[in-house]
């Protein structure tokens, strides 16, 4: 697993101008930026197509952990300039489908938002419709009441990516944590409040970075 | 179980101003007025002001699907004028506490959207939050690929109903379904294209009106 993990920044405002001013100050450092939840929920869909506009260079992922009416909000996503669309994994298979199949014809994809109870025989299933992502995720309010990585967080990435499942990873992760995830074929590292919130924004993407390419040297 | 179901109007649309349109027609004929997932998304937090301004004495459900970030979220909903808001049973016990936390204070409740795998093990951790209402969800993507209204699904609304949690059911429900809900405490029926886009639509709300008042007679 020698690809380079990217790193991600997660714009989780409830304001647009604040994420875009954010999205300003941190673009030249990032990879990835992404619409989170709490920002196209307050803002409304829009938040991406202004983030698409202002970065027409990186990946833009909208992370509205779709639950049902796949096609519906993928029309929604990737007609605003998506690459990537966030589904939640407690949706049926056919919303999956359905959002996939909007996604392709936009040249864009799928990622399966990983939350409460999923199989790896679910992991089967979604990677059957051609889905190749998905999103380990440490809750913010699971992260808030304590809850840590762990080995049983580290072994069922890993057989993720032993099925082909390529994982970005979030929830409160810092620098540090980094070497955690040696073995695991990480797409991206994604960041909110770590980034956006820091003293000197540029100098903590820039700490990402250098753990990263401290820990994935080629 | 003597209470009588409401009848809750969900508007999906993408545009605000057409769902602004469906709530001035349909809102004296209905008790319960949802801003849908897909409003939400398209339009942001703003469709629920917007309903509530229009539609002050509704009940008015916010159906965000919350996984994540549930005070923050249950603030933008219940500060924008929700009286209800969904959270998803995928999502962690800590973000529907704090989800439940913020409705409290603001004189609201939580509703939980029955999505994927859960238990009645989950419903009863549910109930000892304090949360009293889910959502029977037949998904639209579900209900497209010709999954219907089965012995299972009655058993297992029963079994909630018998927890104390009372009922709301959607999902491409017609007022000809509506004797298989007969035995089970149900809060409301939502319909949202049914409604919405009837060749009539305040007739198509008589005819749910009419179904109710014939099963539910006091």
């Amino acid at each position: 697993m020698s690809t380079k993990p990217r790193l991600q920044l997660a714009l989780d405002q409830t304001r647009l101008d604040t994420a875009l001013r954010t999205a300003e100050t941190l673009s030249p450092h990032v990879d990835i930026i992404e619409a989170g939840t709490i920002l196209c929920i307050s803002a409304g869909i829009q938040a991406v197509s202004a983030l698409r506009e202002r970065c027409p260079q990186h990946t833009l992922v909208a992370d509205l952990k779709v639950a049902d009416a796949g096609a519906t909000l993928a029309e929604q996503a990737f007609g605003q300039g998506a690459d990537w669309m966030t589904v939640i994994c407690a949706a049926p298979l056919a919303t999956m489908a359905s959002a996939r199949e909007v996604a392709e014809r936009h040249g864009g994809e799928i990622q399966i938002e990983l939350f409460g109870r999923w199989t790896l025989e679910d992991a089967r299933q979604w990677r059957g419709l051609g889905i190749r992502q998905a999103i380990y995720h440490r809750g913010r309010d699971a992260q808030a009441s304590g809850q840590t990585w762990g080995r049983q967080d580290l072994d069922r990435m890993k057989a993720l990516s032993d099925l082909g499942i390529e994982l970005s990873v979030t929830g409160g992760i810092t620098p540090a944590d980094l070497p955690l995830f040696k073995e695991i074929a990480v797409t991206a590292f994604i960041a909110g409040r770590a980034l956006a919130e820091a003293g000197d924004p540029p100098a903590a993407a820039r700490q990402f970075r250098t753990a990263i390419d401290d820990i994935w040297r080629s």
